[in-house]
């Protein structure tokens, strides 16, 4: 397998839609000049234009309807329109060639990806990332909804929307457009980030019975969420599954693939929740472990998330020996999420560190030396991070592997294992398998999607039908409470070994090690 | 003809609907609690019950959204709701006895009238009438564009916030409610009104070829409009026919029942600008005749709208003597429309006013000295007084005159006359066929309506068929555009003397001068 070939970097997923129907469309209007003998109203005159075209009925907000005086006089305007909502968004006087933009935004707990689209051809025409500002909060969500509870709801709010206004700020700026040119968004979140985003409290979903506000939102005004993008903007979130399964998973899943395929199939979104979805065209179940910020470099003290600068593979050998790949090939920042699986499946196989997590060698273990980092500092792993590690390995697997338990089916009956997130792409199967992060499978049975909840954003920007689907998609999901199992904490318990408790479930275990102790 | 029995002062019209639909519906409903094996969410929960009972597709406005976890807790919600938007309006939690309360405004250019209704039943609770708070900034609707020129069309929306919210907060705080329990409103108001209101800007609409920036206006909430009622409260406006005849006359002629009678009938809004609606079941055709103040106290110096302590009747003897009744009985304060009607029939009956308008014993007439009024002074009729009052009748007729002209029809082939606008119960016919505001027909074709806007608005809030009514009766009225037609002013001219240039007009002249003179 590539390990550097992202499948899903740049397209609009594994799935096609036909023909484009994106959430806002763009539309040139001709009039004939008002008379006394035709003195219809602004508004019932682009109306009967825009009718001919798309046929409504099309309402105003008042910030549009207050603009059109100014944009009428040219006898040609451009109009931005929802068609999902029946909503103008915005008038553009005269000829001009205009562009509709639009905004995919992948709402992490961690790290918040937005995509800059250009809605007449679907192409990305940017993209970035950054931490979600929330981090300073808290680095899990049940220390920023403590902080809710506090009546902190409200600053939390500003942060993410800090976040996702400068991410738009930054893309816009380097397509050289006004951020207000963005006139529709689409963000894709966790089941308590969209509510942080809505300022919707988010306080029932960690308390039995694990109860959201919310699960599906409907279509708002980018000012009313507080987005600075165009005012009236349609800002649509693919809708959540339960408490601990988001419309960002949900979106993943859509841009798998997954519930067109006949399966079982298994797709694991890791990152900050670890989020599991289980099956096929006929049927669907999710659940999460809470996985932590693990694989987006939260819980390491020299973790980072995925990029420039960020050790995304290491090697080691039984003297300790240390050779590693940077994203970008330049000097280290850090270690990501893929470099993290690696460290401690190398450490592991050298015989460095023993099954239940602990270093053989003193508290601490070197991976570069502070002359080849960026800042000069030593970048080191130690008993602590590892232990955090484990911990996040544990809960995914445990969710898998209850999950798969359910509906009474073993790791080989699955057909494909979707690996979404934003470490997806980065991660060495082989090692992810080795430390009991991945269930023991042939590695062609595993699709890297990248940032596959983006994707699945992406496509809702473009397609109404992809909307549709997802709402359809989210109704038959059945959402299985971990957090209500007894059995989960038993199951978590057991995986916190190198691979697991029961090496039963690694039958390759023995060769792997073999292999590289050889 | 009884002079002070309002035939629509407290009903719903002359019309009658079945059944009700107001634009906001109370609807209690009950849960079952969550539980861990159904931890649907808050909105999931709670739009399960509403559909139950209402088909949705229901949506939330995020700040009713953000209230769902406090008031879930109960295991019933109270639940304002708008079927004509799909939107959740408002949620109370518990059993209490609510009630759902409804606002009826007429916005009048001089004079803005409310009534608060109870939702249930459709009855009125309260009324109350201001001076619209823009007449500090003009009293014609001309002006006050000129200051829209200026700039000033934030202030000017101000002002007219002002005098609604304060109207509601007269009424609910009169009702013992808080304002914020009033969860819908509709407001009838003329073309620039209602664009002031909205902040939309009206300059278009006095200048050829008078272009409003919309005719209708799609619901909107009261927080987005800036009234002080509950912040989802849906608004409904009464569509406009075109620049000089707005919803307020339209839900006048609603009112009514003029589209439904076999007709012709004629409607006349004997308001500031001086609306006229002719037709009947088959057709219906309408203009306007920028009548001015007059009706409603604001061209006299002495000049007040109907209220307690108006002059509403007065009677002169050739000799010049006065006897005159006010409203409520109490000391005079100043002049109202049919009043100033009555004053200047009799002076012209009394032979004290020629043809032309002119006093014939000095500048002023003294209607009463200022020992018998409320603030001390007296209360006089001067010349320019009278010239201006005779503007505001010569354009009335002027519009009738035309109009008719138009369908080819004349004064004799009306089988009714409606006299709407707040002045319109207290008209003393006679008379004002006498001075030639009103064509020379038997009084028994005559049906004054009292404030026929107001009782349309009040439907629309009552009944959704009401407002599908009004918007097809927006599509089939022909609009008369007066400012166009070279005939008006001639028209107009004619019809600044008393009664007219033309007597042949006024057959029954002779008679009542006759009669009085005897």
């Amino acid at each position: 397998m590539n390990r550097h070939n992202p499948v899903l970097t740049n397209g609009c997923g594994r799935i096609r839609y036909n023909g484009r129907e994106p959430l806002t469309t763009l539309v040139r209007l001709d009039f004939e000049p008002p008379s006394l003998s035709d003195n219809r109203g602004h508004q019932e005159r682009l109306l009967a234009s825009l009718e001919k075209i798309a046929p409504g009925p099309w309402t105003f907000p008042l910030p549009v309807l207050r603009r059109l005086p100014e944009v009428m006089d040219a006898g040609t305007v451009q109009a931005f329109v929802c068609p999902d909502t029946g909503q103008v968004v915005d008038l553009i006087s005269g000829v001009h060639h205009e562009k509709a933009f639009g905004l995919a935004v992948d709402l992490g707990t961690t790290t918040v990806v937005a995509r800059l689209v250009d809605l007449a051809d679907g192409r990305e025409v940017q993209h970035a990332g950054a931490l979600n500002l929330q981090m300073a909060w808290g680095e899990d969500l049940l220390t920023r909804i403590a902080w809710v509870r506090e009546g902190k709801l409200d600053r939390l709010r500003s942060l993410v929307l800090e976040t996702i206004n400068g991410l738009n700020d930054q893309l816009t700026s380097g397509a050289g457009i006004d951020p207000r040119e963005v006139r529709a968004c689409v963000v894709a979140g966790n089941t308590v980030m969209t509510h942080l985003l809505l300022g919707v409290d988010p306080r029932g979903i960690p308390r039995e019975p694990y109860l959201p506000v919310a699960n599906s939102f409907s279509c708002q005004r980018a000012e009313d969420v507080g987005l600075n993008l165009s005012p009236a903007a349609p800002v649509w979130f693919p809708p959540n599954v339960g408490s601990f399964v988001g419309g960002d998973v949900l979106a993943g899943v859509l841009a798998a693939g997954m519930a067109r395929d006949e399966g079982p199939s298994l797709l694991l979104d890791v990152g900050t929740n670890g989020e599991v979805v289980l099956g096929g065209a006929d049927w669907l179940v999710a659940c999460a472990g809470a996985a932590g910020p693990a694989f987006e470099g939260g819980v390491a003290k020299k973790g980072i998330r995925a990029q420039e600068g960020a050790i995304d593979h290491v090697a080691i050998d039984p003297d300790g020996r240390v050779t590693c790949t940077t994203i970008g090939g330049g000097k280290a920042k850090g270690l990501c999420g893929s470099g993290l699986i690696d460290a401690v499946a190398q450490l592991f196989r050298a015989g460095l560190l023993d099954r239940t997590g602990a270093l053989r060698r003193g508290e601490s273990f070197l991976i570069i030396p502070g002359g080849k980092t960026v800042d000069g500092q030593p970048i080191t792993l130690d008993q602590t991070d590892i232990a955090n590690f484990l911990r996040t390995k544990a809960a995914m697997f445990a969710a898998v592997d209850l999950t798969l338990d359910r509906v009474g089916l073993s790791p080989t009956d699955l057909k494909r294992v979707y690996l979404a997130g934003a470490v997806a792409n980065y991660i060495d199967v082989d090692e992810a398998i080795t430390i009991g992060l991945l269930p023991d499978l042939p590695p062609n049975r595993f699709v890297p999607l990248g940032n596959a909840s983006l994707e699945g954003a992406h496509l809702c920007l473009m397609h109404r039908q992809a909307r549709i689907d997802l709402r359809a998609l989210a109704a038959r999901v059945s959402y299985l409470e971990l957090n209500a199992e007894r059995e989960f904490m038993d199951r978590f318990a057991a995986a916190l070994f190198l691979p697991h408790t029961d090496e039963s479930h690694f039958p390759s275990l023995a060769a792997r090690l073999g292999k590289r102790q050889c």
